[in-house]
């Protein structure tokens, strides 16, 4: 089944009564550009990663209005009748470029351009920004997490603690662009070809008169990297010595005991003891998983007391992004075009950060040539060019006097052509490739962008040009 | 299309690994019974309002595994064969009774009470919590928010914001539960019947040559029930001056201005100029909608304020429960048949709150005849009866001393039979009604339980005899 199909009407309100209003003057054919873009970074992390781009370049692509769909809106008294009849053979045609998947993105730069008729560029806000906003929101937690594990495995296992199925299944996705290893969602792991994790649970234990004859059970039918569960009682006194005794019962087989787990207590205290306990009894290869409320706090705290884990099963606050439960994507028009000419557009606002950024644009990366670190993002006016052979000033638009030469670099588009009139030129690359790009991107970015805690603030400047625009429409705006 | 099918999958990889291994150890056809229930209440609250109900039961009700699911599970080269021909033609043959959707639930009682075979009780874990612990978690926040907006209506406008496409749509369902009187989104509105809302965005006004250009189209098109948004370029200089313009101009043909809504700024300040502005303009009738980061604590210090504000459009704060996005829903085992008798069964831990209780429950609303409050919620084994003729002695759980004598009470039983041997045998109400019985929850709870703030804590007692059987269980488990 495809989730992401039958979608028409995944949209505000507000969109279709626009829409139908800009039908009604004879205006939806005009063509506009909007930006996608935050103001924010979450969990005050450094940088985003991008996701969720595939699932919502499928659902434009699959945006249609069923016969019911429209006898629906008609039902409403509120549309023109033209208007809904134009929707029963409604298809995208407008352009979009973006920043593919698995790419850092940064505050107040464009990471998704719509061109299109006004029509349509309205039609897809509400879907667009529901569908990125969540994924990328995702992936950024997961890599930070990752990041905490240092190298240590982090399997995704939040699925019962998802904001409804499709977060479970597209969130696992997302966290596995974030690096996590594997899924413990089924229907995930097979959509996006995820490999998927998990062995027992409590109550399989519960199930048998006793923890030791279900540690044997599990372990006759397993007994390839066999993970025994040793909580449900007690840990240290009957959960770790019944899985040594099903341990040496495996080696006896010609197996070894592939790892135990802990689900609760003092992760730091008994994975120590645990690994004492294995270690004593020759169980030096049996890995130690942990779970149980983690986060990237919680994970590196285990880490500064030298806790003996192995891998790491994040399920909650991973799924959620509990401290941090959205991302605050918007999407704002940027230009319209009157007889043929774009002309840029602002919108003004008491809150300087809303203070959108006019015109169609350009994004690059710039980088250091001798570090092949990225220095800045520089936001341009779409035809302006660059000349590597020559210095570029860059500044912050806001602290004007913070300015910066760069003499040696070399830069890259960020915004990649996704649909040109309708049509998917893009290739959307394998989950395992778009992972690949998020594991690249740690060294691209320096240290000090990328740490957990108080992160530098990454440069997202404008071009002299651009900056010059935006202070003349806000002067024009406010003094008029 | 339905969101709830082709779903088999959608579940944690161990629930397969162990469904298997049950039928392995020839097991899987044993009867158990789990139950669903949570441990505390989110965002402080002092209850929760369930639902999700619905979801889950045609979750269930669809639950197949289709061929393709078969050969992908085969793929792992882990699943006997014969178990994988039994999942060609599963089919939930168990019973389940749970609590009706809009009532309030607390923490620790059994909220669901599914009672199968080991093999299908255990393969619905992972969506039974997902879905019903996102649903009441949305519809609890949405509780709190009304609540705060004290009489004055809440738009539920959070789509964009939300975690995935299921989060959008099935957190409208939820947040009309909770009592909002509206969703922005159509397709929500439609799957489920909520009223939808919504009329236009700054990319409206931005798309005309000026504001009044904007209003004046929008009012043509939608003079019935107006609403202008007054912040793109200045609210109080342009916003509201040119909406009056525009409400004039309605007037003449023989409207009015339904109303402006705010955006941006100060609330709590531009919506007491505004009421000014338009009063003194003659429009006493025109309403103020607000929106832009809103949650239950802002509203009430509008309150305070005596901002005037007529309709709160909620998002972000609402869809996401913001500060406390997850409900930690668990699924235990508390019974086991063998021999045709269910056993007890407890799952013990450090962590005395995750100590399970045992046993097959009943679970009974206490109410004071005299005031018609509900007095306390009681767990009982399910066997036990309730003589309302002869008084009744209840106590903590926990603090055994704190004890209470009804004598002037009468019960309702909270368990309603949901699926009796795979059959429905649930209407469930229309969301008009759930929502109503959510409404009348509050008439039953005192003003302290319902409060937003440090609210009274909500008894629920065990039965003397539920009581001393888990007591004994757990000093078997501890001593033996």
């Amino acid at each position: 089944m495809n989730r992401l199909m039958e979608l028409g009407l995944h949209t505000d309100f507000y969109q279709l009564t626009m829409m139908n209003g800009y039908f009604m003057a004879g205006k939806h054919r005009q063509q506009a550009v909007f930006d996608m873009y935050y103001r924010e970074n979450p969990c005050g992390n450094g940088y985003c990663v991008m996701a969720g781009l595939e699932q919502a370049l499928d659902y434009i692509h699959s945006l249609r209005f069923t016969d019911d769909d429209i006898g629906y809106l008609r039902s409403f008294g509120l549309f023109n009748d033209s208007f809904l009849q134009m929707l029963k053979t409604f298809r995208f045609s407008g352009s979009i470029k973006a920043v593919p998947e698995g790419t850092f993105i940064f505050p107040n730069e464009p990471i998704v351009q719509v061109k299109g008729s006004l029509f349509e560029v309205q039609l897809i806000e509400t879907a667009l920004l529901n569908i990125i906003s969540h994924q990328t929101l995702i992936a950024t937690k997961a890599a930070r997490v990752v990041k905490a594990a240092d190298g240590k495995a982090v399997l995704e296992f939040g699925s019962r603690r998802a904001q409804g199925i499709d977060a479970a299944l597209y969130g696992a996705r997302a966290a596995y662009i974030g690096g996590c290893v594997a899924t413990s969602n089924v229907l995930a792991a097979k959509m996006f070809g995820i490999p998927a994790r998990g062995t027992h649970a409590h109550s399989w234990v519960q199930s048998f008169e006793s923890e030791l004859e279900a540690f044997r059970m599990y372990a006759e039918h397993y007994p390839d990297n066999c993970v025994l569960l040793v909580d449900t009682y007690d840990t240290l006194r009957s959960g770790v010595p019944n899985a040594i005794i099903v341990g040496k019962e495996l080696r006896e087989r010609g197996y070894d005991l592939g790892g135990i787990r802990l689900d609760s207590g003092d992760i730091a205290y008994l994975s120590k003891q645990a690994r004492k306990m294995l270690d004593e009894a020759g169980f030096h290869n049996t890995a130690i998983v942990a779970s149980n409320n983690l986060d990237e706090y919680v994970i590196a705290h285990l880490h500064l007391q030298n806790a003996k884990v192995d891998t790491y099963g994040v399920g909650t606050h991973l799924i959620t992004a509990e401290d941090c439960p959205s991302l605050g994507c918007v999407y704002k028009m940027v230009a319209i075009e009157k007889n043929g000419v774009f002309h840029p557009k602002i919108k003004i606002s008491e809150n300087t950060s809303k203070i959108s950024t006019p015109a169609v644009k350009r994004l690059v990366r710039l980088f250091d040539k001798a570090s092949n670190l990225a220095i800045a993002d520089l936001i341009m006016c779409e035809e302006e060019e660059l000349d590597e052979s020559r210095p570029l000033e860059i500044f912050d638009p806001i602290e004007t006097w913070k300015r910066k030469t760069l003499t040696n670099y070399t830069y890259s588009d960020l915004l990649v052509p996704m649909i040109e009139n309708g049509v998917k030129v893009y290739s959307s690359p394998s989950l395992q490739q778009i992972q690949e790009r998020t594991r690249e991107q740690f060294t691209l970015f320096s240290e000090e962008v990328t740490r957990l805690t108080n992160p530098h603030i990454y440069y997202v400047d404008l071009s002299e040009k651009l900056w010059r625009l935006k202070q003349e429409m806000i002067h024009a705006q406010h003094f008029r």
